[in-house]
């Protein structure tokens, strides 16, 4: 297979028609490829992983793909270089990496570097500070070529629990961390404990990040969607989550639990602490468990309007009576000003869970042994960075504010630029990496893109991805209001070309306003 | 949950008794701990996960995490430290780990080492060749922070086809590679590919490594197990595969993969190539997806008698019309002498499989992002490691060799120690890092065993970590010929303490025969 068949990566809607399943084992019927049938087809594999849809990675990101190789071979598209906007993946555009960290981590890597003999040169290379910090986390962990602790490497855990109960003021039980290989890892995990069978309900957001809607496909447990109100800066109405919930639990679905993401993914919003409170007497009430996917709770752009708090902290300085609400926290190394994706690092807080789910959580964690060691490095260097007065404190807070500030400009430029455009509005984006601009498309091009079978967004963002090699996500990828169009661009392309960036989008947007006007 | 309550990680039988589960959103129950009745728990969540077993971190393992703490804190235990013998992870137990392959990752992880300003100090650190190799590595990744390709960096997937090609002599499509978190998770998805319902069965061995028998708890499939011949050196019978295939088909089971451990884990077993020829035509015949584990690969201690053959190899090397088999194989950067397990790296290969089959792989690794790109630089360098004439090499062949030489030593000493015990048999490691002894317990032991409601073997395991600190696998964690205990110990203590952890567990054997002997 080479380059994956991309018709298969479209979103399946639950009416694709799939030949039906049946025993094969006496087959021996010829196929279009002039073997025998295979033993393994779509027809008769797992139909949940058929019909997980994940639009990120989906029909535009693998064109992507075999635009970029085009790119290499030939001349012939007009323009130089993709532009990945289709997934916050900061370092893949330039990010620079935090230097202490990687001084850590290139250490632990490398112990020969801490030996005396190798140390008058080393530490012409490296900052006290950084050789202090590999020395002591490798008398925690030994050598990183072993395997860890299922749950995490104990010293990093109550290094977490250290820095959530600075963030919070409240006290944390590093028994009640994992350490994960990212967020994504810890909620598909955290999810599969939940669901019970396909009555088992999760309420998640429209539009949200599709992790969640695939992992509850891949689970069969039912999705409960609320919808965040886009005319209201993308907030939660608890009034319409009950709506939900009544209507769900009517039908004879178990509603378990409530999966927010904040800051929002697409959609950029960060929740006010009143609002928290209402969420969480509303999931106390209604005995619903609490997913918090806080990944983003460092990407805030207007921290005097819109703080972020975590959801611990809320529940804590509630009355005792909710401290029992159950409480899952996830948390990564892959956003932020730090962007480290490819170690696949992060960890996720358990709060008010059954002791007996506990166990069972550690054993499921144990049969795939340990979270990879270079990845829970990261995790203890997030929570625990220099300080104040340590060697490497200055250069560490001179890069966190350089790219903070940077992301923060250009998520105003393009938010800017989106609502610039002709039919097009965008709320700002308090947190997270990501803008998701509503587009209003004229008929014609509504009907071409009905006649070729797509739809109207991802026909836009199809053409976008031609006319200027940027690549987004359209917001059918992500679910939308009935009636409206989105599409989901992060604002992570490197400074120096982002105004080229945002002109190429604005003329586009024109010249296709233009072919399809009315 | 500190630490977690070990009676929850005893193996659960299928008829434990568990609550049944019932619709509580209307609970208001108090339980036992105080507060009001917990929405998720053991009761009420992912009944697959409450019933897988995994005792290679399992109820002994956790035993032996206590006793380390206790052996920090007081000295009352008999034994000055705990052997971890219960999980193949050579670098806990002081193996050394590869220098040319540490010495790239660090420098791929600070790439401000390889900046001209840097290099004069630099290349006093590092031979050329580790440089040269992380410039072509970072030349072809980007930044190691950076999401890759879903399936892999596509440079370090040729690099294993190349690997493929050159082991076995034939081609190999780096289209056909997934890079992953380590073997076990490329099992896990290729299992979950393969199962549509209940009703699916997988051929596993008898005894296994139950990563295989917890993968199918969790997707409810159906495990269909066959028996490796322990009078024969644990070979594979093919006449009793077919037994079970259609025993389990008759059963209305639709068998559709066979999992094959080659070199053998728990057992040691090394396949012959007419055992593999018979074994390829018999999935061949009846429509089984072969799955080979060959993690173990260069694991070989007597490569005359015993060599190691791939089962692409052996396939390839066969008539045209089995070339069409649907064969996976697996492989992993954390066995063979570099043992680089907590990075989790490693890949698999996909022979004949459907080509719509393979861009739902390609969807569902998506939703995962990516595999963490340290684990898949160490794959580059395993496939890839330093070649006669590089500065490098002697050092790389010195620790290869040297590490080889003291497994194979230590695996024939433990072989020999544990055939010199009263009661006790053991076949040969021809493979991997584990042997497999049977012991045989006085009727006496095993009816006190009984009494604790204890297997035997577990039973005995205990008392041995009790008496030595020497942590070890029982058999019925793998399972076993009904009637027949074993356990599983692997041969990785340090070669210096190797004489006293045999007479250590020479001394415990025979106390314990004297203390229950009939």
């Amino acid at each position: 297979m080479a380059p994956p068949n991309t018709s298969l990566l479209r979103p399946n809607t639950p009416n694709t028609p799939i030949p039906s399943t049946a025993d094969d084992t006496k087959h021996t019927v010829q196929s279009h490829s002039n073997t025998r049938q295979k033993v393994i087809r779509l027809d008769n594999m797992n139909a949940h992983i058929r019909n997980v849809e994940y639009a990120v990675r989906g029909e535009l990101a693998i064109k992507a793909e075999t635009l970029k190789k085009q790119l290499n071979s030939e001349n012939s598209l007009p323009f130089e270089t993709i532009v990945n906007c289709n997934i916050g993946n900061p370092q893949q555009l330039e990010q620079k990496p935090i230097t202490f960290f990687r001084q850590v981590a290139s250490l632990c890597d490398n112990p020969d570097l801490l030996l005396p003999e190798a140390r008058h040169i080393v530490s012409q290379l490296y900052p006290q500070d950084a050789i202090e910090r590999a020395e002591l986390l490798l008398q925690h962990i030994g050598s990183v070529g072993a395997y860890s602790h299922s749950q995490g490497i104990p010293h990093i855990r109550e290094n977490v629990a250290k820095f959530i109960s600075e963030r919070d003021g409240y006290p944390t039980d590093p028994e009640n961390i994992y350490l994960t290989q990212g967020a994504s890892a810890g909620v598909q995990s955290i999810l599969s404990v939940l669901t019970a069978n396909e009555s088992t309900g999760i309420l998640i957001p429209t539009p949200q990040y599709p992790l969640y809607s695939a992992t509850l496909s891949l689970l069969n447990a039912t999705p409960v969607p609320y919808l965040l109100d886009e005319s209201q800066g993308w907030a939660l109405n608890v009034q319409d989550l009950g709506t939900s919930v009544n209507q769900a639990r009517a039908k004879g679905v178990d509603v378990r639990a409530l999966c927010i993401i904040n800051p929002g993914n697409p959609t950029g919003q960060c929740l006010s602490e009143e609002n928290m409170r209402e969420i969480i007497e509303f999931c106390y009430t209604n005995r619903i468990v609490l997913l918090a996917d806080e990944v983003y709770q460092t990407n805030i752009y207007d921290p005097e309007a819109r703080p972020f708090h975590s959801f611990k902290k809320v529940l804590m300085s509630m009355d005792n009576q909710f401290h029992d609400l159950e409480l899952i926290s996830f948390h990564s190394i892959s956003k932020g000003m730090i962007g480290e994706c490819g170690r696949r690092g992060g960890y996720f807080e358990c709060h008010g869970i059954d002791d007996e789910v506990m166990a069972q959580l550690y054993k499921i964690a144990s049969v795939s042994l340990c979270p990879n060691v270079h990845g829970q490095i990261l995790v203890d260097l997030m929570c625990q960075p220099p300080k104040q007065g340590e060697p490497s404190y200055e250069k560490y807070s001179q890069e966190i504010s350089s790219t903070y500030s940077s992301l923060r400009r250009r998520s105003k430029k393009l938010e800017d630029c989106f609502n610039s455009m002709e039919g097009v509005t965008c709320n700002p984006a308090y947190g997270a990496m990501y803008l998701f601009p509503q587009i209003r498309l004229p008929a014609k091009a509504i009907a071409e893109a009905k006649s070729q079978g797509k739809a109207p967004d991802n026909f836009y963002c199809l053409q976008m991805l031609d006319a200027t090699g940027v690549c987004v996500v359209p917001g059918s990828g992500f679910g939308q209001k009935e009636g409206t169009w989105h599409f989901r661009s992060t604002f992570l392309p490197p400074e120096h070309l982002f105004d080229s960036f945002c002109e190429k989008l604005t003329k586009f947007h024109s010249d296709f306003l233009n072919k399809y006007r009315d």
